[in-house]
């Protein structure tokens, strides 16, 4: 999938419609996939967006020494790779990217890889840390971003080419979003 | 719409697509809405979600004064009232309520309307802030919940009848889920 990086200011309607995303993290010696359906953008100068994570998962290590996580956005066709990612944990020494099928694609900016397969990848850096007791909302702000040039198009996700969006319910099921509704703003 | 209370526990799926949200708020004089997409649950027990509103908004005044809000999840049908919301401010005297052909709800728990054309709405009490420059993270604890009772079966979103979920993309432009993936967990 070719991508090309996209500009900062644009970087938060990649998240925008609320979607599952898996978060990649890693050391450039040891790497790790989850899945968090809990994620926001939160501002958009500087670009800022916020993920919940247990604080007991075996990623979050990893972001507490690199102080880096990547977000990668999944289509529809990458659902058992985020549930497979979401209930399997990396303590156990699986390789997620090679059990899931997935290739990692080297970053910009920071030492986590980031996911081939995912339609857009934002690299992150934590910059503030909100504690919820077992788990924590980490904010972070998008220091990189590259999206597929058929499925993010002039700054914005192209649906009529078959682009699937995942969204969580609960469990094992997702909705999809696959069409584009424009609203009347003065109605 | 025939809506019935929904079990605490269960509240956060209400809001897990991830979809765009009506916000009410109000102090039994007067009242608001406005639309976020930036919102996402944080806590399952008790149940939390965050939403990032403008310090600088109007509403934002009664939340500061009453700790509380309302969220009202859209349907599709509801598009044009949800960026209606969002581009009218509320210090113009505006009853966006009557403005955009809503109908309150009273809420169960707190002061504000809810919104009876929503397909489940949330009572929220603000337990924590945190400040994002012109903007904050209010974090909120779901003390009551009520949903649809074709839309939300069973503790969960049912889409078989024509649910349609608004998830907004930038602009006027929103994409529509309408359809439930089942995923492999062990793929």
């Amino acid at each position: 999938m070719k991508k090309s990086a996209i500009r900062l200011e644009a970087a938060y309607r990649l998240v925008n419609p609320g979607g599952v995303v898996l978060i990649s993290v890693g050391d450039r010696e040891r790497d790790n996939l989850f899945s968090v359906t809990w994620n926001t953008p939160v501002r958009k100068d500087p670009p800022l967006l916020a993920i919940v994570s247990g604080k007991g998962h075996h990623s979050y290590g990893f972001i507490e020494r690199t102080g880096e996580f990547g977000v990668n956005v999944p289509e529809a066709g990458l659902a058992d790779a985020v549930l497979g990612c979401g209930s399997v944990s990396g303590r156990t020494g699986v390789d997620k990217f090679e059990r899931f099928g997935l290739t990692r694609q080297p970053a910009a900016s920071i030492k986590a890889p980031l996911v081939a397969e995912a339609a857009a990848n934002l690299e992150c850096r934590v910059t503030q840390v909100v504690d919820l007791g077992t788990s924590a909302l980490l904010i972070a702000q998008v220091v990189a971003a590259v999206a597929s040039d058929t499925r993010f198009v002039d700054g914005h996700w192209k649906f009529d080419e078959g682009l699937e969006l995942l969204h969580h319910l609960s469990g094992d099921r997702f909705c999809v979003s696959d069409r584009v509704l424009t609203g009347k703003k003065n109605a």
